[in-house]
């Protein structure tokens, strides 16, 4: 069975056959590799705009990743035939393109490589990928064992297919010198201008090796030849490689070393892939990779992803849960944080969301991107559709369409850094527009963006949708410049609800009373025009229509118009449990909460390009869970912590078979989507995308700290207010908060269904504390106060029925201060 | 062996692993598909861009056709699995994807379809391809036949991979109404302008079958499963497909039919294959092509091929080459001038080449280019980059590159016109220019066209070359604005010299005059600046560099700097021997004459983008087939017959098993390259682009009929003067022209090297003669006047020695008279 393992630092999967396009993902601040299970992998760098390195057999399209990515037997990866010379018996590793049944097969994700166990034809194949940490190269490490009793004559073929790198010029060849298959290529291109843009490119990609190869083959038709890629001609008869090159032909790095291996006795072989601008860096390379200790090139690469590191560890009865949330889920928001999912251009909103994970991580990261996102707003308080991340970036694809939402997210982002940080001087901060010198502090552009938001109205006072808001393809609703947004009307009034506050903390009083009004306003609007007697609709088109409704046919409930109603206060108590009932019914799956319902089978052109999405894929109606995260953090935000709870953890795949071959992916990152469309396609539903780009990670790690464990930061100090499901009746979390550490434990009682709905109540136990202030904010939360940085302190909560209590112990505490208010 | 068949009209190729590249083409006015000896295709239509409605199973770049075009085990094709449902054996039509070894093989493209005849389990497979001849849509039919003696239960498996047609929406499923596999897409856009512009496309795909079948697969992946293309998983252990549907999977049009079939019993099935706009489309196709005779739909589509007739048909004792002029040449001269090479902006020059090819087919097709191309002439005279073909239609690619040469071919294309037609009121015809509603005379048009040509000089009188001339990636010679072009000063005076007489017959004297001055000047010129002692360099830099010329390591030699000045009379009798001495030592080659030499292995940056495509492919070295047929036009034009021939000759592939095996290519088209690179890269040369995209149809053909047969029009009727390769002692020809036929019969005695070197006389003798005068323009032209259009006339032209004999006899001639001159 799939599992664990390594106290959850590394994933196993024992069967390359039951989710076979699962994958593992690695990254470094210069490129991506997104690795499948069998061994096919899409990889990018930036040099400064994404490109690859290895490409498919044909000239491919410039892409963002695809979501559900098809492989198929040409498609580029990583592959190790083994060859037993004296039997002529041959297999590939890590499964493709042989596809032989295994002896013993482990896929084995780890945090900061990936590893695969194979064994056949007793030899034990251990292949280990990392990356370098600061250079866009793979490092891989091949040791084969001769687990017989018996002396062995084995060969060991590693075959990285290069591809159609360029119609002008491609080729390939092994270099002596640089003991390296060296394939080279132009960009194509066709007018002079980028000529001088191409130049800095790197056209060569090389496999390079520890030890010298017996044979090489360069062409990939001579390799492959009439036997096909699951058994190439050129093994076959117990042929070796030709030596050949690639002439303006597929060019394949592909390498034939022979083992004489003594019974048990083993060999390792280390071997660097990636691109090169010329022979130099390829040297360069080789030097400081393949000729200095492993340890230290291996400590180098742990070092980085040891940043991965969230603010909290926990350990709750649901051991899967605890080692997503210790290991996989801060290194997926890390991802996020540090590496802008490789684009020059990221969206505003999603720059901001992942600038909001790191939150969590390094306050640090979240304050630069604040600042590199406002210095890019206009003087009118316009946020940009993307953020410009070099000088010579450009707004490309979806970021040239007029999106309506990016403001909304600063209000959120800002927010939450104030929470966690306390650092409320960032407010001050004067930085100048992207069309005007003059310096303003950071809180005029931020609110000078809600005052954006908040003009933005037709006559009825509702937002203007232009074209498209979070849902970037809902594009048609607004084109005509009236179509309105009910779920921006909601997020605007939301974000309001949070600007509010640290209007009143600087005192902007009047502003704070402006926006407080218009949030209220909003609301009463949104009850007014949007509410459909069991649900909220999703916006009202050019022409007038609302829509996301009952008497709709497909696309009748939207989870964002409901979720954002839940989190901006329109919904009353009925309205709420209408609501949570119309998505029970109509929306939540065994696979997680689907973003609309039914999802569209033909276009609605008042509506958009999301109507044209696969019916249960991305934005129709698929498990997105972004909206689902969003979803959750409705329900945490009205105390449905139960509900939320579910919520969030059907985003992780189970270790079970079949669950595992339904999603098709492992529980080591959270996809952009599971197949949504329950009803209406069955066979696909839940499916995963295994696309880890997504605004999910961010959400669900701010809500596992803040709601889950309701470990808050606030002015006075650190709120705690947990909402643990009934059934963890102890559970753990370590929290480092504002240069402290806390260790809780949470104890619960028995919980009646009865008593979560409605309150907590909580006390709390000291002990021995130095400057500890523990005080209840209200009958579920504890706020601590008066801690020392650098200090740990431990605490026991107690969570009980309508009397919660809460007990904290703290080490080397001195002193107590208990308010009850 | 592999040979033509069916007196030429079709081609046969026994072994699929000879050239496994090797391909035929078939094409209607709205479609090309280009189909590989083993069941690959590359297919397109117009839509009203280029389209395609088979994909790779990846996010494909929007492009070109491509040189040289890889295949791999996922690439679109059309492939038949057939299954002796009895033992379990199984194997694949045409040969991909199982590649399993056959009892017989024949790939037999024909003028108007494509066929295979397999053989293998006893079981004979016929499967023909044809193309509807007004609709977009492939027509198969299959033929079994059990060639046993016992009774046989067979499934026969169309798989027909539909492939990764939009990332936003992309599926299947069979209809039981259409009969049909349906695969459905949306092309994927991001901004609602695109949507609008995308509401006529095409966006499914469709198998119908003229029989229910009895299983189907959508999905791709389920339809291979773990076993792979070459071994199905679904057709595994007398399995049947899973009538299974593809819901944002790979689709595939995949049906499974089974038949009983008694001793040497038969059945056929009917397939249609294409892209569709609704179903009510492939309804209406259905009923046409899957309800209709059988018959009348084939002579349809050989009624479209049937007009690819050539105005001449040869006798020679050259059979292959008989074969390939009568039948081939003029189809892919037709395929030029009708299809436009499937663009919406053909380059200029293309255009014109191409419209140059119908003036031997159709010479009205011609005029109406002509009249085309010039309507988009600005009034300054300047010609665009290319010739926008319908209104939506924009310049792109390598048309929004500014080049210098595109007035050349006006003067090119319209000499031939002239002389084939005689129709001088065309240059009379008013019409409009791009930017000016002014009409003005084909005349005036094309000579103010000549005109721009002559003054873009520099301070030297050289023609500038700005980012190319008739070498597209030329790009970087005299993209600063000052390199200039040896090439074009030689192709300026050579079409000067062709408007001159133009201008003279028009009485345009001055005109006349003054373009006769500038061809004598530029020839001047061109002696003065270019002539590097043994040969004429290609250009001169920016810099003011002459290049081409001994002293450079790579690009010492182009062809077309030689063959242009001897086209164009400014080389004098030495240079041509020592120019043609350089040609052979460091140019031809056993595949054809290669376009420069050595090819460039790095970038020149002051030469540009040629540099830098691989050594010895396209434009960089390769024997480039439009420039070596300049270069035979050039010998030609210098009496060379006998090495102009051996020029051409070469651009045929053979039958032989080693040179198909090398070119990868079958003699049914001319390739726009083979290999070059000869001395650099011996491995790869003289193999095939497998690209019939190509210039060299139109010249191919023009100097046939005009030069090796030389049966060339002028005002006073048609010059004869072979110049037919001395061991052809017997060859006739067919020739249709202004109404009228003759069939010549050509002798030749046993010359000389000497006398073919020198000058043939020729003399006539005729008899019972009408409305035929023969007189002798001089030594070695014949001029046939006062022919009546519709006769017939039948004539034997006698060549020998220094005194070459022509005589002519007429059949139903009246009268003759034989003038001296």
């Amino acid at each position: 069975m799939a599992k664990f393992i390594e106290d959850g630092t590394r994933y196993q999967l024992d069967d390359p056959c039951i989710a076979p396009n699962s994958a593992a993902y690695l990254w470094n601040k210069k490129m991506m590799l997104h690795m499948n299970c069998r061994g096919y992998a899409v990889s990018q760098y930036m040099d400064p705009e994404p490109r690859k390195y290895t490409h498919v057999p044909n000239l491919a399209a410039q892409s963002f990743m695809q979501p559900e990515q098809p492989y198929f037997s040409h498609h580029p990866g990583r592959f190790f035939y083994l060859r037993d010379n004296q039997t002529g018996e041959m297999f590939s590793a890590p499964y493709e393109p042989m596809r032989v049944s295994l002896d013993a097969y482990a896929f084995e994700p780890g945090l900061a490589d990936i590893r695969w166990k194979i064994e056949k034809l007793d030899i034990e194949l251990t292949i280990t990928l990392s990356l370098a940490a600061n250079d866009v190269l793979e490092l891989w490490q091949i040791r084969v064992v001769n687990v017989s009793n018996h002396l062995r004559d084995i060969s060991l073929i590693p075959y990285f297919p290069v591809g159609y790198a360029s119609w002008m010029n491609m080729g390939g060849q092994y270099n002596t010198e640089l003991n390296a298959i060296v394939c080279s290529s132009v960009t194509p291109y066709q007018k002079v201008d980028d000529y001088f843009k191409n130049q800095h490119l790197k056209d060569l990609t090389f496999l390079s090796a520890s030890r010298i190869p017996d044979y090489y083959e360069v062409s990939q038709a001579a390799f492959e030849g009439e036997g096909g890629l699951h058994n190439p001609s050129s093994l076959q008869h117990g042929g070796n490689l030709a030596n050949g090159e690639a002439h303006y032909e597929l060019p394949a790095a592909i390498m034939q070393f022979q083992y004489l291996l003594a019974p048990k006795a083993s060999d390792s072989l280390r071997l660097c892939f990636g691109p090169a601008k010329d022979k130099a860096e390829i040297q360069q390379l080789n030097q400081r990779y393949l000729q200095i200790d492993e340890q230290q090139i291996k400590a180098e690469s742990e070092d980085y992803f040891s940043q991965a590191q969230g603010c909290m560890k926990v350990n709750t009865p649901d051991q899967q849960f605890n080692h997503f949330v210790n290991n996989w889920l801060p290194r997926q928001v890390f991802y996020h944080g540090d590496s802008n999912r490789l684009t020059t251009d990221p969206q505003t909103r999603n720059y901001l969301q992942d600038a909001m994970g790191m939150v969590y991580l390094n306050p640090q990261a979240c304050k630069k991107a604040i600042i590199t996102a406002l210095q890019q707003q206009k003087f009118s308080g316009e946020m940009p559709d993307g953020i410009l991340l070099s000088e010579q970036a450009e707004l490309k694809y979806i970021n040239q369409v007029p999106h309506t939402d990016h403001p909304v997210w600063l209000a959120i982002v800002l927010s939450a850094y104030l929470q966690e940080t306390n650092d409320y001087s960032l407010l001050e901060l004067p930085l100048a527009w992207a069309d005007q010198a003059t310096q303003s502090s950071v809180f005029e552009h931020v609110s000078k963006a809600m005052q954006v938001l908040c003009e933005a109205n037709d006559e009825r006072g509702l937002p203007y949708i232009a074209q498209g808001d979070w849902c970037d393809p809902m594009n048609m609703v607004g084109y005509q410049g009236k179509g309105v947004s009910g779920w921006l009307a909601e997020a605007i009034s939301y974000a309001l609800q949070l600007w509010v506050p640290v209007c009143h903390k600087l005192e902007q009083t009047q502003l704070a009373n402006q926006f407080e009004q218009h949030a209220t306003q909003l609301n009463q609007r949104i009850n007014q025009y949007f509410w459909d007697g069991q649900w909220y609709g999703r916006g009202i088109t050019d022409n007038g229509v609302l829509f996301g409704v009952s008497k709709d046919v497909e696309g009748r409930i939207f989870l964002n118009a409901q979720s954002w109603a839940l989190l901006c206060g329109a919904a009353n108590q009925q309205q709420s449990q209408q609501m949570l009932a119309a998505i029970d019914e109509q929306l939540d799956t065994p696979f997680g909460v689907m973003m609309n319902a039914p999802a569209f089978t033909q276009m609605r052109d008042d509506v958009g390009r999301v109507t044209q999405k696969w019916p249960g894929s991305a934005e129709n109606g698929s498990v997105y869970n972004h909206a689902a995260a969003f979803y959750a953090a409705s329900l945490y935000a009205n105390g449905l912590g139960e509900r939320a709870f579910k919520v969030l953890r059907k985003m992780i795949p189970s270790n079970e078979n079949e669950d595992l071959s339904i999603r098709g992916q492992l529980p080591v990152y959270l996809p952009n989507y599971y197949r949504g469309a329950y009803y209406q396609y069955p066979r696909t539903a839940g499916r995963s995308s295994n696309l880890f780009n997504t605004g999910t990670s961010a959400w669900f790690y701010q809500l596992l700290v803040e709601q889950l464990f309701g470990m808050r930061g606030c002015s006075e100090g650190l709120l705690v207010s947990p909402q643990l499901p009934k059934e963890w009746l102890h559970a753990s979390a370590h929290r480092k908060f504002r240069g402290a550490t806390f260790d809780i434990e949470f104890v619960q009682q028995a919980l009646s269904e009865n008593a979560i709905q409605k309150c907590i109540s909580v006390s709390a136990n000291v002990s021995q504390s130095t400057t500890l202030t523990i005080s209840n904010k209200s009958t579920n939360t504890l706020l601590i106060g008066g801690f020392t940085p650098g200090e740990h302190y431990s605490l026991t909560v107690t969570l009980s029925g309508i009397e919660t209590e809460l007990s904290a112990q703290t080490t080397r505490a001195k002193k107590v201060e208990y308010d009850e208010h």
